[in-house]
């Protein structure tokens, strides 16, 4: 069965996520024209001279102005920009053009368009693909980000069923595996498996760098912090972005954490052996069983 | 140069710390005879029949019967039990056999060498390799473990020299980088760097395993928390040992780790932009520069 792409593709933000996500679908026999926007002319004249995209536009509602019903708007630009984006393309909406994004945070995405359109306009899919890198920018761009990746699309009772499954099949191109939730579960969900942990290894960096024995502690280091600790070289202004945008779940899920945290290190202070294997090892156990879920989602 | 190795070699404990020892000197055309000590007859007998060790036995003072001046004992059994052994080791230690170990908290055993012998004896030589895995046992043994690795020594002052030498002209055979420095220095940066990372992941995983969103947030989870949470695979045992040997240093650092955090929170509560991008941004330079440090450390 051979798929019907949309005509026209516009990416809106031309770094690692959106990219990523031309090159995967034109990898995949895409027979679409992609266009693209992003503020940075230096980024759009690189895009092009790439042969990326076809046409470039700085101004997203003039990149949108030719777009038509069927036509496909991917937003991959940060996590705060998606609402000023979002209203830009009121008019692509109205035509029937299906808008879908990729912000890490979905409340936020939807609180502004709320806001602007007094609820989520049915053509809008919201959208999350669970990929990425501590690289960013059009430069770190590989075809199969996706593969073997989820994405996570919030779709609202009232969307429209063709803009969903338009989406779905998009990313499904892209070698992704679709998933649908609530936006308040994915806040959740994605609070507890990226956001804090960038937190933490953010917060157990900086403070280190800190410390009196910093030249030792970086000099000494090994395997273990090095795969601990490099989500701490993710760009600081997304997660900047990130953790505003889902402020509420990621302070629950701190909070959670330093509760767990705590009654770890009371145990450690009492020397209290049987709290300390329980813990252990069923950290180890949840562990051991999430690698055979990546084993599993590998295979298919 | 041809170095000359020592007659015998017996190494206590034949898991993947010791069993790799063997295998990286025997890769480096170590002319030893290779001894083996361990409490489970199965792994002994495994070790024999792999020919990883020509004898072996499960008495630690009957292994070190035969040795003599000049031969060389390696304690790599689980850091709790390296006390008894020590004891153990005392003839050995009179007739000027020399001995290390590669426990990962160095307190613990000066501490309980000197309530035995009175003192840290001359021929033993406390040292850590910075070498491991998530995977343990004799089978998950490597010759090159130690290859681009630290293997940290802390002699006292009045270690005998020669047996200095010996150990870290053993080390340096397996391809790994000595460095020397105090006790109290190396229990501090084991604790940044080692000891208080596998505490975080330990208790980040137990409490989202503890969830009631559980299930969607392991099969949600993607590349930066398997990275992130690869250490909470770690053998719970040994890691309780080590928790407790170096149970004060690493209070302190979660005591300082916490502090950082709730700093970190508070500036997600208020959305303190400013505060954000500088704890990121510090964060994101300290763990690039510990990655050039790393690709230096390749490049030797």
């Amino acid at each position: 069965m051979t798929m019907s792409y949309p005509e026209n593709i516009l990416v809106v933000g031309l770094g690692l996520i959106g990219a990523s996500f031309i090159q995967a679908l034109k990898q995949a026999g895409a027979s679409s024209r992609f266009l693209g926007s992003t503020r940075s002319p230096a980024t759009l004249d690189m895009a092009l001279k790439q042969g990326l995209i076809e046409e470039g536009n700085n101004d997203v509602a003039e990149a949108s102005a030719s777009l038509q019903a069927g036509d496909l708007v991917f937003i991959a630009s940060p996590t705060l920009s998606v609402p000023a984006v979002l209203q830009s393309l009121k008019p692509a909406l109205e035509r029937g053009v299906i808008v879908t994004d990729a912000a890490s945070v979905k409340g936020s995405v939807r609180d502004a368009a709320r806001a602007f359109y007094g609820c989520v306009p049915p053509g809008l899919v919201l959208g999350h693909p669970i990929a990425g890198s501590e690289k960013s920018g059009l430069q770190a761009a590989q075809a199969d980000l996706y593969r073997h990746h989820g994405v996570i699309l919030t779709p609202e009772e009232d969307t429209d069923k063709a803009a969903i499954a338009c989406v779905q099949s998009l990313w499904e191109a892209t070698g992704a595996t679709v998933s649908r939730m609530s936006v308040e579960l994915h806040d959740q969900v994605l609070a507890a498996t990226s956001h804090l942990p960038h937190v933490l290894a953010y917060s157990l960096v900086n403070t280190l760098a800190e410390s009196h024995a910093h030249d030792e502690i970086f000099e000494h280091a090994a395997g273990g912090f090095r795969d601990f600790t490099r989500i701490a070289a993710s760009d600081p202004l997304m997660w900047h972005d990130i953790v505003l945008a889902n402020r509420s779940a990621i302070l629950q899920q701190i909070d959670s954490f330093t509760s767990g945290l705590s009654t770890l290190r009371e145990a450690i202070e009492k020397g209290d052996s049987e709290s300390l294997l329980a813990i252990f090892s069923r950290a180890k156990k949840a562990r051991d069983d999430f690698s055979d879920i990546l084993a599993e989602r590998k295979k298919k």
